[in-house]
């Protein structure tokens, strides 16, 4: 078996590693492989050294967006034929990584989680939205699904500052059974404000919270892209057109 | 917390990919970190396209060397301040690695687990080593072992055979009850042919041999390779010299 078709896949990563390894790991279980020669060529740039999104877009830090463009035109010039970043936030910065890698399809996590969730429940009228105060902040869902006639339902005020302490527990490498059942309620919280699905909008969100604690559809933001990245890959969808 | 003095690891992956995968899991891991901005900066390339190691050394397949050189190359034009490898069998071709990026150390997987050995068993005569026909046939453990006095005992014959085919297993998903058991019992004829410590130099026999499995230490490779490359980056450990 012979693929000259696949194409290299360009990641920044680091934001945070343990959504980068997920990443990497489910691309692994789901690229349809006998051998080592039939896995997907990857370019990972895993830098945990970018400024936190959730600060930057609130005002309180540094914006990762030079940081980010340094890595996006560094994968460009090692060969990627197009870029994913499995981090939603990051996605707040997404003009400042395409212009630093003109020649280079970008594939956003946003766009491809609209998608999913619509070809999962097709008469979507709400989706609620589990998801970091800088993809929140920065309206990244609301203005995606709000462009597909999709209104949102988001965790706001005491519930939000929740997720964020829950968030931060995650990425301290804490993913016990207070942490899963906080994001369990906060899940359920959406659902009863209208939510017809739920979208594990933040790539650490599906490391403590799995379809079986929920009662509607929950639509993994990470498995959107991992989905995403081997069909592009692999020639099975063609790459979106630069806009 | 900054980390001004943290170096940036450049990793020849995909030899396998589960093996890049488990390197990348296990630093995550080890690394002592509260948030994203404590973690590593690794620049992995998972190249998988490389030609198979063990059918080169064989000379049944074309040799790997030049797509490594070329990896090397470009990790080291990204930025890597040290290189490493994790695969045991393809530092047959260390040389070439070594050559495309001249001005970054490599820190050999082979020489950091003859190190940890002596470490962990430091009268040692006689160490066993699981690790594939490339590696064998190329000697790579013999002649580290054999330069600090330590002979080596290797799967021989229709044992290597055995050896190979869960190693094929292995990397095409299959991490069964079967394969372990096979696993297990190889590692125990090093162990009657007199092995006070067995090496699992390869990077795939990690994922179904486990310390348990066995009578005298088990020192793996990959572990080794990890915990060298967190104590280069963090600089608890000066880097080796160029040769």
């Amino acid at each position: 078996m012979s693929h000259p078709a696949l194409l290299t896949v360009g990641v920044l990563g680091g934001l945070g590693p343990e959504a980068t390894l997920d990443f990497f790991s489910k691309v692994l279980e789901h690229t349809p492989a006998a051998r080592d020669q039939d896995h997907l060529h990857l370019l990972i740039d895993n830098n945990p050294q970018v400024p936190n999104r959730n600060e930057a877009v609130a005002g309180t830090g540094p914006s990762p967006g030079p940081m980010l463009a340094e890595m996006a035109a560094g994968l460009e010039m090692a060969g990627a034929d197009f870029l994913v970043m499995p981090c939603n936030a990051a996605h707040a910065y997404k003009a400042e990584v395409r212009a630093a890698a003109p020649r280079t399809p970008f594939v956003s996590i946003i766009a491809e989680t609209v998608e999913a969730t619509l070809e999962r429940v097709p008469n979507l009228e709400v989706a609620g939205v589990l998801a970091a105060s800088g993809c929140l902040d920065a309206g990244l869902y609301r203005q995606a699904f709000g462009s597909r006639g999709v209104q949102t339902v988001e965790p706001e005020g005491a519930r939000r500052e929740h997720f964020m302490a829950l968030l931060y527990r995650i990425k301290s490498g804490d993913k016990g059974a207070e942490v899963c059942a906080g994001m369990q309620a906060l899940s359920a919280e959406l659902v009863l404000e209208g939510a017809q699905a739920v979208i594990a909008g933040c790539t650490e969100v599906p490391l403590v919270l799995g379809h079986e604690d929920l009662e509607v559809p929950l639509v993994n933001s990470t498995d959107a892209l991992v989905n995403a990245t081997i069909a592009y890959a692999s020639g099975d969808r063609p790459l979106p057109e630069r806009p």
